[in-house]
């Protein structure tokens, strides 16, 4: 391809490239970097960011978009498309005057800095004015952001992570959801006191069993080592690159489910990564949809796939032989009580998927009224205790457990919470037609044979890279745009037999 | 610091960034990137490569330079000697026109790959075309890089390894050394004959205890764990940054020495990375003065100090009680005359310190004669094996031990070879002047205590930077630049115990 088109494909490979190298090096801070490494670490990315930064702003850019509208003629639905997403990265990057990203950058570093502190403490004051800052420039950067793109402050910075999405449609949407979930959740609750009280298989579990138990588990998932690997990080994420994708989890020997779940939580974002279309790697059109759709890979493979009956029935016996377990703990039933166990409580990393979207929403209306100036950091505490009970029926007795608990809003992500819900009711919605167009699949699960299930989310979501809306991709795989009511009925079908 | 030279530190700071982006990403494909991350780590660092190369060809960078010339008076030697790297290296990207260096690019890959199936079926003549073109565009761009530096071809292919480095001095070094070795080698071997032959401790040595004791005496050494790491890689390296040094080494599980001593050989290197002047941290007066002075580090770490009776007799119960070992084999006596074996071979890799300059000799003669075209390729595998006869008595059978076995030329590395016997006459007399001015060194290697060496070589070596020519550096350390009879005197000392 030449013409301007041809040579933006070429200026936003390389860019994209960079990006890469930047992945492997956030990967490597966070799995094995010497604590030595962190300030040229720091330098590293610093330059590789001002480097892409610097090429988005190009003045060539902007006259490449300039003469690419005559090419649009030329150009098939794909390249267009990726034309359209070039085009919204570049507004991204270059909406925001550069005094403004760096005064943003300080700002959040010295929050999370102070954060770190404050929330052992549960020191709400103690962090506040940082957070006042934060939040004042974020709303200065959205504001650039809104101008660019033509639309409402919030919805430019949730642009940022899921492209294209409203804040009147997730009005819509969690307002039902609030709605429900008070009144669903106590019916989960006693449906769950009716039955047998699940119990904890007893460790320890040492780390080197679960490695293997999680290794052996990816595999059947479908993740190839050969382009990939699994290893330990304070926090789990997915990181690297599609042909060499890794992943990370943390391991605790008194309970080996949540390392199990993490390492299947993350390989459901890899398994997307590895399915983007490979024509178009290192451009726009080939990258992952948004993180809604990046978390309805997630969760469609570990709470859709991997807490289902079926595959627990898989699973059961062979992490019974990898930790020599022996006794009714043991037994698939109980495996599978332990695996939906549903408890409202104050940590939404802890949460179950009935719980979570409860958390998501206070979260979503919070940042909502403080970018708004409708609520002052000085109500946010009470607002979120408030919130908590309103929502379920708990109210955090310390700042640590209420408003401190996550890093997202001290690192200065505003728009980011709400792509975590929109994450599971696409998985509940992705998973149903999946089903519905294979149904077969249960019982597969059931023997971990995930062939039929991948190549439905490969065709139907991965290889459709960025080439339309999550709406739209949601429409043709599905043949509805996102719809809450399939999550409902999936959580109603499952805690409560429905 | 503003003005014109201000504006290039920032430029080159930002640029050595992005090149320790790239050692790191190097780091990781040698050791533990899965196979499916080769194409896409080839373009993450294509993409690096280009982005410095732009950065230097920048035309602002000329205009940056003329303008610095002006504020000379007011810059202080250290920055004078700054602005003289920061040429120099810009010198070097931009005499060679775009299209010379991809088509070198893609030769010396083509080439490479021949030869990684030439070698082992020691077949010359299927690597032979490909090494033509190597050499070939090696010549055009050593005339390129020639004019710009104004000096002959073969100096401006060294100077990209070791700068300032003139091929009549090394003429003159290698000459006297060519003519030496002959007559040196058959009282050496004679020597060692009328000494007990030494015995191999019996293993096998396990991988976890090799390691261990790499450790144990890196820490010894002045290795800082919390600025680094040791891994495993096919071929043993140095890389990282000097807060994070990346230490790798491939172990033999019959032999444990081989480990240990390339473990402590790449110790060296790290050691003058990680005491480089950290006010001149990523401009170029700052990075280590050249391959020579840095293979000096290694090498005194592991031929002069290491390879020592005292240091060995430090080591030897340490190592026993490592592998449980017992019997003569394990006394120090015998370990060190184990260290200092001496026997003509084949391949340099494998060389000790007495033979090992005839390897370089004979390919820096080899060399020399190919990019004069005084020699065709044609004659070479003979030419080879004529020179191992004249310096070393040993006719390789076959080329894969001959003109074959190393990877440097047919990786289009001409200029290189010189550095390692530099380095080699650098240990020596650096080391002899360490000891002259702290005579308690050798006894303090008996103890395993390096905290005086060291403080030498860091103010004295390390410190400097590239504020000096390598003749300046030895110069202001040792008295004197460099001066072969002191390796002379060390290699008599050694094992003719004159």
């Amino acid at each position: 391809m030449t013409g301007a088109y041809g040579e933006l494909e070429t200026r936003f490979s390389r860019l994209n490239a960079l990006r890469e190298a930047g992945a492997v090096l956030h990967w490597d801070m966070a799995t094995l970097m010497p604590s030595g490494g962190a300030e040229a670490r720091g330098e590293q990315l610093a330059a590789l960011d001002v480097t892409t930064h610097q090429m988005l702003a190009d003045p060539k850019i902007t006259e490449l978009f300039d003469r690419a509208q005559s090419e649009l003629p030329e150009l098939g639905a794909w390249q267009r498309a990726n034309l359209h997403e070039m085009r919204r990265e570049w507004l991204h990057a270059t909406a925001v005057p550069e005094h403004l990203v760096e005064a943003l950058t300080r700002a959040t570093r010295r929050c999370e800095m102070v954060w770190r502190e404050a929330r052992p403490a549960s020191d709400f004051k103690q962090v506040q004015p940082h957070l006042q800052e934060v939040l004042d420039l974020t709303r200065q950067m959205g504001q650039a952001k809104a101008e660019a793109l033509g639309c409402p402050l919030y919805d430019a910075l949730l642009d940022q992570f899921e492209p294209g999405a409203s804040s009147a449609r997730i009005d819509e949407v969690f307002g039902e959801l609030a709605d429900w979930l008070p009144r669903v959740l106590p019916e989960v609750l006693e449906a769950q006191r009716a039955a047998p009280a699940p119990q904890r298989p007893e460790g320890p579990f040492p780390q080197a069993k679960q490695e293997q138990l999680g290794r052996q588990l990816m595999q059947a998932v479908g993740f190839d080592f050969g382009g990939g690997r699994l290893d330990v990080s304070l926090h789990p994420f997915c990181g690297g690159v599609p042909e060499d994708l890794r992943i990370t989890t943390r391991y605790d020997e008194a309970d080996f489910t949540s390392a199990i779940m993490g390492v299947l939580h993350e390989t459901g974002h890899a398994l997307y990564e590895r399915g983007l279309p490979a024509d178009w790697r290192r451009q726009p059109v080939g990258e992952a949809r948004g993180m809604a759709l990046h978390e309805s890979q997630s969760l469609l493979i570990e709470m859709q796939a991997c807490r289902s009956r079926e595959f627990i029935a898989y699973m059961a016996p062979i992490a019974q032989e990898t930790f020599g377990g022996s006794g009714p703990a043991w037994q698939p039933d109980n495996l599978y009580r332990l695996a939906t166990q549903v408890e409202p409580g104050f940590i939404r990393v802890d949460a179950d998927e009935v719980t979570y979207p409860a958390h998501v929403i206070l979260r979503t209306r919070l940042e909502r009224a403080l970018l708004a100036g409708d609520m002052s950091l000085d109500e946010l505490p009470g607002a979120w205790n408030d919130g908590m009970e309103e929502l379920l029926g708990v109210r955090p007795p310390e700042d640590r457990l209420g408003c401190l608990q996550d890093i997202h809003w001290f690192d200065g992500a505003f728009g980011y919470f709400p792509t975590y819900t929109l994450g599971a009711l696409a998985a509940a919605q992705l998973f149903q037609a999946a089903v519905a167009a294979h149904p077969e699949i249960p019982e597969q699960l059931e023997r971990g044979d995930f062939a039929t299930l991948l190549g439905w989310l490969r065709q139907n979501v991965h290889a459709q890279g960025s080439s339309g809306s999550t709406d739209e991709i949601l429409q043709r795989a599905t043949g509805k745009p996102l719809d809450p009511s399939v999550f409902q009925g999936h959580i109603r079908r499952r805690y409560l037999g429905d």
